[in-house]
């Protein structure tokens, strides 16, 4: 066994994985198919030949342990799991990058590190099935609702408690997985970026700050239906007059405070070519990393929309669809991924994560937590066009490397 | 047979009419239905009472001729078919004051008025049944697209030709409807305002100038979907964004124009809360009695949704639904019309019409034509809540009959 990291193994593992479990349509991981446990299998195989004790835990996460001098754990987390058609990093980058991590301090330290290290690949981090992400990571910090899981239903009906049955896992116990985190001291994460900000600075790698708080609201403007003929212009109550005027209002909002607000959909009653609007509904998606920032644009928006409504006669209301509040990382690990990542790339930048995370649950439940980011080629994932230039895919398993050692450092000093 | 017009008979049969063919929902005179026979059996008992010769021509049109010394022909028209849950006065009104109408001039000249005067029921004026108006007139007109018709379905896929077979109706033949045209000398309509312009003018009665020409496109917008939370805002392709600036641009234009703009329905792809909108199509329905504006109005909206998908780095594409000129009606009956409300209310107003009405089809035909319109309250028709002042009822039939005989002055001048 090598005690010299071997970044371009990084990148051939994940050319073989992508080899079996892709199609000319994607990655096709889907958590809880028999893909997946075939890519779990393949994992298990390559973590056979390391001196680790591998388990599944009560909510279906692969752990595999590499015991150290000190119980105090420093967690390396991923997922392999994909949405359909999806990409061939999301998610499994993160574990064979902490694979190529494990081999190599299991060298080094002739199986023993100076702490315990731990490899995790999150159960359905995707949620493509039941449309609930991050399922294994949060039932693991003990933020899963299973008041609201227990409910989940796939396209087909089938309910979440049975499809984990399939796979062995016991829904009512699935929070047990909770004692997982008991002595975790430190979580470090790598991930494609999945957006364009690296690749529009030309920066190969980025410190993750954290993850974005979210306001997600459907907002309803009532208007009256009018025909269009007969009705003249200054005698409507147009719901969809009211609604466009929020779409360039959401730039504005974010030119001001920074963050990403979009529209995603909009909706049109009685939506036929002879009436005026009389019902328009649209979602607003809001995410900031400073909680004041975004409770800012929150109410900006709603100031807006009814200072939009007062204008056109009509009515708004408001819906809260989601909610979830900024989760920051740690101060000191951001530092030491700044220091990793200056050292391997020359340069570094930090920016926060608008799409979620198992860091989140992870940072949530109180572990100390960073991540680290490697830019995405076209600034896009979920898609089989999601790319990573392959001298960037070795340079980050070599930064990522580099912030586990200072990691390890961090927690002995400690 | 009393010699003097009496309004308030019509008021009274209108009440008659609502009360066997509506139900709480409003008026259910949907042409082609087995009430649609029971409302034209009450018709042709009324009409039986007159010295008319009555019969239905071949596009199940209903016309009750009086005789007259001359073979030009006074034509008055009306429909008595409505929508589902439709309003009690729209269409019923201009029969029944025909109704009205013809039977003050069948006494006053002892059934032989100077010039032969028509009273027809058109059929299925709403197209409430098969999505297409005016068919009756249009087949009169000439301008009825047979082939269209022909694969016209209803929501029970019951095609229009086997409709109108259970009515006694060919439909091969129904363009032999046009004979009826013949000699058709003047075409006179009488009308809800079905909008608010006489009602916030305070006035009770209308001239209308013509029915507005009608540009009717579905927009697309074509952008990119991204991910809600890591897509920056300067990096996104919002088809939203742009198809949302339309709707203020719209009120800009018609600002600037007059005529009328409507976005009446938007649609949103992939239409989920975390993806900036891929595709986002609108449909905009443009009317304006003045060709050259309404021309102008066309080409502003696409300059201006160019312009939109420029600056949102989208592109756009129009496809035209549907498409019809102004039709103006003619300057003699509008000066005629103009005097009969004038001598009968003391005041008068002259406006377009933005629905379509069956006269537009007898104007297109090359008969000289004109409209009256009554005020409606609420600006409100096809809903049970459609209704119009009594005393304002009353006095339309009074100033429609003054109409009748002045167009029979002006064809006997002539």
């Amino acid at each position: 066994m090598s005690t010299i990291l071997d970044p371009k193994r990084t990148v051939a593992e994940l050319k073989e994985l992508r080899a079996f479990s892709g199609d000319e349509n994607g990655a096709q991981r889907v958590a809880f198919t028999p893909m997946w446990g075939e890519v779990r299998a393949w994992l298990k195989g390559k973590l056979a030949e390391l001196p680790v004790e591998t388990h599944a835990d009560a909510a279906g996460n692969l752990w595999a342990t590499l015991r150290g001098e000190s119980a105090q754990e420093l967690l390396i987390g991923g997922h392999m799991d994909s949405v359909p058609n999806g990409g061939w990093l999301d998610g499994c980058l993160n574990v064979i990058a902490g694979l190529e991590v494990l081999r190599r301090l299991a060298a080094q330290y002739h199986g023993r590190p100076p702490v315990t290290v731990r490899l995790v690949d999150w159960a359905d981090e995707e949620g493509a099935r039941f449309g609930k992400s991050l399922f294994g990571s949060s039932a693991c910090a003990g933020t899963l609702d299973m008041g609201e899981a227990r409910g989940l239903k796939d396209r087909d009906g089938v309910r979440l408690p049975d499809a984990l049955k399939t796979q062995g896992i016991d829904f009512d116990r699935v929070m047990e997985a909770r004692r997982e985190l008991a002595n975790a001291a430190a979580y470090l994460e790598l991930h494609i970026e999945q957006g364009p900000v690296l690749l529009d600075l030309d920066l190969p790698l980025g410190v993750v700050l954290g993850t974005c708080g979210v306001e997600r609201h459907a907002i309803t403007f009532h208007g009256q239906a009018a025909h269009s003929g007969s009705t003249p212009m200054n005698r409507r109550k147009d719901a969809f007059l009211a609604a466009a005027k929020m779409s360039p209002e959401i730039y504005r909002i974010t030119e001001k405070h920074g963050g990403v607000c979009t529209i995603g959909s909009c909706t049109t009653k009685p939506g036929i070519v002879t009436s005026v609007v009389a019902e328009c509904r649209i979602t607003l998606d809001q995410r900031h990393l400073d909680p004041a920032a975004l409770a800012a644009m929150h109410a900006e928006a709603v100031e807006a929309s009814e200072r939009f409504a007062a204008e056109g006669g009509v009515t708004v209301s408001w819906e809260r669809l989601w909610h979830i509040e900024p989760i920051p990382f740690d101060g000191s690990l951001i530092e030491l991924c700044d220091v990793a990542i200056l050292e391997t790339a020359g340069v570094t930048h930090r920016l926060p994560s608008g799409p979620l995370h198992d860091a989140a649950e992870v940072a949530r439940a109180g572990v100390p937590t960073v991540m680290m980011f490697v830019q995405s080629l076209h600034g896009i994932s979920h898609n089989k066009i999601e790319d990573t230039k392959e001298e960037h895919l070795e340079m980050c398993v070599r930064a990522f490397d580099r912030l586990a050692d200072k990691a390890i450092g961090w927690l002995v000093a400690r």
